[in-house]
């Protein structure tokens, strides 16, 4: 259970609740229109989602704006007007607390499900397991994903492209999912890979150099690297190294902006005429590593190899647009398998940010450091009191302990037994956040040994532009 | 006197010459606006001209829109509302005869007239005579050239940097203007040179392939290096290759697309929503090389070294775009000279057109066809008969044949000879016509046996990024 949780509003009528949810709710637009401290939005955030569980436990009922409660408001998990979940690649807002809704993205998103059926296509393809990361629907959506295994099965390979922005040195374990994942399918698949730091993208979104920027890309790649991806199937480089080491890749860039207009990029991306003209270029540059001539060092000039993107579904414009040119430039769609978000030990409500150090675990974290910050930050769906606690349980689905479980626990029986024994009150919360400290404390230790080993000539070899074990 | 002009309107009263140019105005507009086929529009406004130049001399005054003739009409040189010349990269236009009005331009631009205690500073500081160019204000218009004078003269050395955009195989005499002057300023300022060749630029504009944008480039510089510049002093890139062989040239890119918003390209070159994003980003990329850091190895990464641009007029809009941006990120403004522009066979209404044979001479073209192509297609501003012709003389302001002879017959002397003599009536039209073609065909031809010579290996010299002979 969190230490200063005060609040008693279970006891409260509905309507109390309501109302109370009702001012909190305000209180939150308000901080946020007026741009107030982060730590002040997200105390209020704290409240307005634990009034939202208690409303619930309360009335068996989702809170809707406007609606007050009563026997028969509207079905649990109906969103009101004006709620709809916030998902681009820069911004992700939800007021729930369990986080975005992901049904509705794929609806909004026209990409489909991960569903039962493709996880246990893609065993029997492999011939592994699947990653927990498909069993538990934490890459839960895809496109393209059956064409791809369609053509493996033909002995027709493809290649994978991720990618990160390198906005600071430090990187948390959110950070990793992608590259998790994206690890286990090179190894499951025996393909290339190219990863891709858009160094040029942080410099235009941020107010930082461009020489910051190359360095933090460098440093993130050491972080990336210390994932185990095979130097031999792996090439990571920089935007702005790439663009000045391959014709072949400014080609694309070029081809691309030329079928791509500002009232599109305007449409996907929400960009302005008072934006800068390079972030109106940019996802010309996120789009081309998704052709495979833009590295033909690899796949020796051929623009017919399939990619498959791992990515987080905040990332999906830019290649729901790269989707849209690929056959205008005669080149294959790319491929895509989307991951939910991970969430900030505050809650799901926010992204993590890598520049609020207790909003997750970064990967340069302490042993000593990751104790005190899942103590101290973690939400909890924990009780006020241990008696209530073993009374009537913790509520897992909004408790961020458990959902970082989700996605570093590997052993499904465990994870299920401590959602049940956490649910019942079995399990208290303390309880619950040391079985997550003592998952993620040698976690980050083996990452951080891995990481010094990685020297600079290590560095310089995965970010070398050069031939790649691919048989096509 | 050219064959076939027949309209005799210099002997109507001044109000029927009016009203036929009012009507004429407006089927030019008609054609323009139905996008009629070329040479019916040229047909058109070539009679529209030769009406306003017969309405001058009736009247003394300038055919002006919705003001019939009268004693007390508007001043002459006063253009109407709604007919200020056109200018930009893309479009010139003007509907007087003698060309755009440069003196206006030069005020509506900003920039600073090239006069004639410029010249002799120039002629002072180099210890050469100046180019005729400058001495017939043929390059008229500078930013910042005393300034890179007064820092020659303290031994701060700069460079220069001219283009072209290689929309295809074909160049004519008037895509020679700014490079005969470039190379004069390299060998009197003893100077290294970077030639950009916009490959990236004609394929986002015109609908050609990346392919054939990137062989006309390579067509094109060798006819440029037929000109004769320094291999050890000039360096000439395509954007479709350096792009992707320089990481400090994309630096500079981005620098700039960081600096320059959507709605700044919009008001200096008229972008709209519906441009591509290649177009939109497109203007960062002819700026980059006015920064010495873009050339690391010519300059040795220095970016304090002043560039000096020779280029048409309607290439400003660039460059003001990248004056404005310098001092934001730290490099010096690029100093330009302006020159005006070529006229096209037909007339100083309209640029020449690289795909219309017959409006220019191609650096192509046989002596006979130099010689047809003066005789069928060249302006005159001569009279309809030989006894009028020797009466009241020619027009040499108005007569193409003349103004393509101040480009590049050498001789001050001749051609004050020449002006006067076609003036008075002393000098026919196939008199002038001849002196053109005497001084087009053995140019042609000596800069065919030049290019003849230039070998690829030649080619890929330079255009091959390497150290340039340069002390700075």
């Amino acid at each position: 259970m969190t230490d200063c949780q005060e609040d008693g509003s279970r006891n409260m009528p509905p309507l109390d609740i309501y109302e109370k949810l009702t001012s909190q709710g305000e209180l939150v637009r308000t901080l946020k229109t007026a741009k107030a401290a982060k730590a002040d939005i997200d105390v209020a955030v704290q409240l307005l989602v634990k009034l939202k569980v208690d409303y619930k436990q309360v009335t068996g009922q989702d809170y809707k704006a406007g609606c007050p409660p009563s026997q028969d408001s509207s079905p649990a998990g109906v969103v009101a007007d004006g709620e709809e979940d916030t998902v681009d690649p820069w911004n992700i807002s939800t007021t729930s607390a369990k986080g975005v809704d992901y049904d509705k993205l794929i609806v909004r998103f026209g990409s489909s499900k991960i569903d039962q059926e493709l996880v246990e296509r893609i065993e029997r393809v492999s011939g592994k397991k699947a990653h927990r990361f498909l069993r538990r629907g934490i890459f839960f959506s895809h496109r393209d994903m059956h064409q791809v295994l369609d053509a493996y099965e033909k002995n027709k390979s493809f290649y994978l492209y991720t990618g990160r922005g390198p906005s600071s040195e430090a990187m948390h374990v959110g950070h990793l999912i992608a590259f998790i994942f994206t690890k286990w399918l090179q190894d499951t698949f025996d393909i290339p890979l190219v990863i891709q730091l858009t160094d040029d993208e942080k410099y235009l979104w941020k107010d930082l150099s461009l020489e910051d920027c190359h360095r933090y890309a460098v440093e993130n790649a050491k972080d990336i690297i210390a994932c185990g991806f095979d130097v031999n199937k792996t090439f990571i480089f920089t935007d702005l190294d790439y663009m000045g080491a391959s014709p072949d890749f400014y080609r694309n860039v070029v081809k691309i902006q030329k079928h791509v207009t500002f009232n599109q990029v305007k449409g996907i991306f929400g960009f302005s005429d008072s934006d800068c003209i390079g972030k109106i270029a940019f996802p010309a540059i996120q789009a081309a590593p998704s052709f495979s001539n833009s590295f033909p060092q690899i796949f020796n000039g051929r623009k017919d190899i399939q990619c498959l993107i791992p990515c987080g579904i905040d990332q999906d414009p830019y290649f729901r647009m790269t989707r849209d040119v690929a056959p205008r430039i005669g080149y294959p769609k790319p491929a895509l398998v989307h991951s939910t978000f991970f969430p900030a030990l505050q809650g799901a409500q926010t992204k993590m940010s890598s520049s609020d150090a207790n909003s997750s675990i970064f990967l340069t974290d302490t042993p000593k450091q990751i104790k005190n910050k899942v103590n101290k930050h973690a939400f909890s769906g924990g009780k006020d009191t241990i008696e209530e606690h073993r009374k009537h349980g913790g509520n897992p689905d909004v408790d961020v302990s458990f959902m970082y479980l989700t996605f570093f626990l590997e052993d499904d029986e465990q994870l299920e037994k401590i959602r049940q024994d956490y649910a019942s009150g079995a399990m208290l919360t303390g309880e619950l956040k040391k079985t997550l400290i003592d998952t993620l404390q040698p976690m980050i230790t083996e990452h951080q040994e891995r990481r010094k080993q990685i020297t600079e000539e290590t560095v310089l070899k995965y970010m070398t532009p050069r031939p790649l074990d691919f048989n096509f």
